[in-house]
């Protein structure tokens, strides 16, 4: 695909709609031209501060029924277009957080506008079925075509959720189901376990765990959140399970000055899992499945080598135990693969691979022996939304026509070597940039800058994300290319420059 | 609304389509005239068994990706209409289950139908934001128009989430996180509160419990499952909380001629919750919440008189509990009444309603007081879908425009009536007899007769679902009218002669 640079022209001219401020132009970064025509916006323009009036007024409505202390501002979805989200005072911002990462091909992409408005499909949208029970005709084609197309190595089955918690909550059912089945030596449960389970307690009930690492986030629902370990406000007040916690390794970087104190710590934690894992069989409360995402996210973007998921898969394996690899926020292809776990480059990576946000609907990925063993175990009412199956056929269509994934390796690449450079020239400030794909991060001397670079970015058209104490974390929709990286380079340079 | 009586002409020609085996037309009920110009058929056509032959290929097909013995048959959504849902092999059924009773209004409904080929609307579909950080500017409004405008008695404070589960799962933490905050005397978590609960212990995840009933149904995540007691398929292996389970009362039918021994067994079970509160509390594992369907549904149709719940009301309130009703299936009309926690007559129901399945979005109500003092303690990325808002604001239209709660409790009296006079006619076979508005139940001698019935009146064009042991559950769309009734009845009554 062609990508020339622009003329030095072009790049001021684009800088024009940036820079609001008065601040001087401090040029770092040289932008990629866009490649094709394209359904988003030259750059962001802002016309007032974020939240601006009208943001706030919607706010302060919101407030008679909501608890709105979350709310950034209140968006125009329908004039929002591709890498740009616009707000209702007409502010018109680069997002590179697009919804906690949900929007994987940016705002009202044509495809998707020209799918949901064929009359074909009103009927997948007004009919939601029960789908457990009663699918709609198109369903196996569209799930073939859509998850299936994509599935992770070894896994040829796959259950549909309406959420990320859902997914996680209904993979640690068929883990512990798998478990005492194959605990009991077959399926067929005793007098005594049927009559406990009915009462919540052993054996029906089994004191089983799931482990999984400090930093984790795996959703919020109460079995979710005994393996989620980011943040407090996440977990005070609500009960729990005395579940096992690992340490996850906590990398320094860059990563080639460090590699032996990095395999030591990877090495630490390891050891650590595989005695937690028989601690908790001592305890009586085996360790029935192990919990992992390729990437921490939410938890400050902490990253591992493929060598320690290799070998924490192996010590699953082990134990006894099955590997839960929770893709949420990795999977559907902002790491430059589709999955994150392909860095691994394993022929069996996990037992289970759970998704939601970019995939649209919620869900998991199992190996055939995963499966309950029967109907009715692992059910609810809906069981995800075929109308979201049906955005997901499509949404996969243009990754593939557009080559997505390409452009994402290449817009990553320059979005880290940008980071270093900033890093490089705000040493101060900056430090651990690191990323796969465009899921790119940096840390911030402290919690407090942190913040207000990202409240300053948003003034400046920039929306971002924050996770862990102190990081930044980057996620785009797959159709941010190389000249989007540079504007985002050129503003947040500006910022920074604020900082010093 | 002219209501009038057909010939016995029209009658007979509408049986035609029922009746497809050799038994003779066992003609008990005089069915109503279609009251207006409706889009819905005339009544059921079956072409094959069910499932048909194009349903088996189907299910095969499913069966390589997913565990499909729950699957009923597959269905052509697009040809479906009003009460009749129409499967892949051309029949046509009338569905009193309605997928699990979340149908509000029929299939395709033209109002339904029309909101979604709007372009306007396009933009809420292919772009689902993050509800709690970003939302649309029309939020506010539609929640207005959709949630606020039918919430309790009492409340002004609504949160949507994606299901019902995560709406339990959700309300639960709140109930957990002002319990806790009334328990400290102020809303500021200590140091140890901080650092415990990031490890899943006490104080900073609490040994706090949810007290439940016997027969209960409140979904199937972690949390939730835990206070689930209805069948041992959805609970067998799932590791569980040490929560108390109270006695649903089990009411002797006809009600008129058990009145003491019902008022007994009510004072029975309420003596037992206050019982189990001050034994929890004693424990270590004090009650911070009662959750109770106003009619037990997947537990067998169960139900209370309104001083059952007045009385279970005042205890929550003596005790500190927080009262949560989950009128996930009972809510939304099909009672007669939009809740059915209305037939209780209170100025203070609950401290928190929530719902799902007919509402087509997730979610709960809430008293001041028991939302969540600061923002991120309930969240996640989705929390919700705007699009369900959408369509739930045009479902309340609809339920306006066309009286549809007149139609439920005029419809529901027909379908008691009828089910009264079967069970007279068939004692051997059918008993309890019960219901309010259509939500209605009837019991069968046993349970593999229940399921040959179910069967049997599938094959005959009627769906039904099962609930509890051995009852008959009937859970049409609000669009069921009192000629529907008559058409189930007839069909009903020809089977019943088949198993007498």
């Amino acid at each position: 695909m062609a990508s020339a640079l622009i003329s030095r022209q072009l790049a001021l001219c684009l800088q024009k709609n940036l820079w609001l401020g008065s601040t001087g132009c401090r040029y770092v970064s040289k932008a990629a031209a866009k490649t094709q025509v394209e359904f988003d916006y030259d750059g962001p323009l802002m016309k007032t501060t974020v939240p601006g009036p009208r943001s706030q007024e919607l706010t302060k409505q919101l407030g008679d029924i909501q608890n709105v202390g979350a709310v950034n501002f209140f968006c125009n979805y329908e004039e929002s277009r591709g890498n740009y989200l616009v707000d209702v005072d007409g502010n018109r911002m680069l997002d590179i957080y697009t919804q906690i990462s949900s929007i994987p091909i940016g705002y009202n992409h044509p495809a998707l506008l020209k799918l949901m408005a064929n009359p074909n499909n009103l009927s997948t949208i007004v009919n939601r079925p029960a789908l457990g029970i009663l699918p709609p005709e198109n369903f196996p084609e569209k799930v073939t075509e859509s998850l299936l197309s994509v599935a992770p190595t070894g896994m040829t089955r796959v259950q549909t959720m309406a959420c990320g918690s859902c997914s996680n909550e209904n993979a640690f059912k068929s883990i512990f189901i798998w478990y005492r089945n194959k605990e009991r030596g077959h399926n067929t449960p005793s007098e005594e376990d049927m009559s406990s389970c009915m009462i919540n307690q052993a054996p029906g009930c089994p004191d089983l765990s799931i482990l999984s690492f400090t930093g984790a986030f795996h959703g919020r629902t109460l079995g979710c959140l005994a393996t989620t370990h980011s943040k407090v406000i996440h977990k005070l007040d609500v009960p729990s399970f005395d579940w096992p916690i690992a340490p996850f390794p906590r990398l320094k970087y860059p990563l080639e000055e460090f590699s032996r104190e990095n395999a030591q710590e990877e090495a630490r934690c390891l050891e650590e899992v595989e005695d937690l894992i028989v601690k908790w069989r001592q305890k009586g409360k085996p360790v029935a499945g192990i919990i992992i995402e390729p990437i921490q996210a939410e938890g400050g973007d902490n990253h591992a080598s493929p060598d320690f998921f290799r070998s924490l898969r192996s010590i699953a394996r082990k134990h006894g135990c099955a590997f839960h690899v929770d893709e949420i926020q990795t999977g559907g292809g902002c790491t430059g693969k589709f999955w994150a776990h392909e860095y691994w480059g394993m022929d069996d990576p996990a037992d289970i691979v759970s998704f939601s946000k970019k995939l649209l609907t919620g869900g998991y990925y199992q190996k055939e022996e995963l499966q309950a063993d029967k109907p009715y175990r692992i059910f609810n009412t809906w069981m995800g939304d075929p109308s979201k199956n049906l955005l997901l056929v499509e949404v996969l269509n243009v990754i593939r026509r557009e080559n997505l994934l390409e452009e994402v390796a290449r817009s990553g690449k320059a979005l880290l070597n940008g980071l270093y450079e900033l890093q490089a020239q705000y040493p101060g400030l900056l430090s651990r940039a690191r990323g796969q794909g465009t899921f790119c991060a940096i840390d911030v001397k402290d919690s407090a800058t942190r913040d207000r670079l990202l409240l300053q970015a948003r003034d400046k058209g920039v929306l971002l994300g924050g996770c862990g104490d102190v990081s930044i974390r980057f996620r785009p929709a797959l159709v941010f290319k190389e000249y989007h990286v540079h504007i985002f380079l050129n503003i947040f340079n500006d910022i920074l420059a604020l900082n010093k």
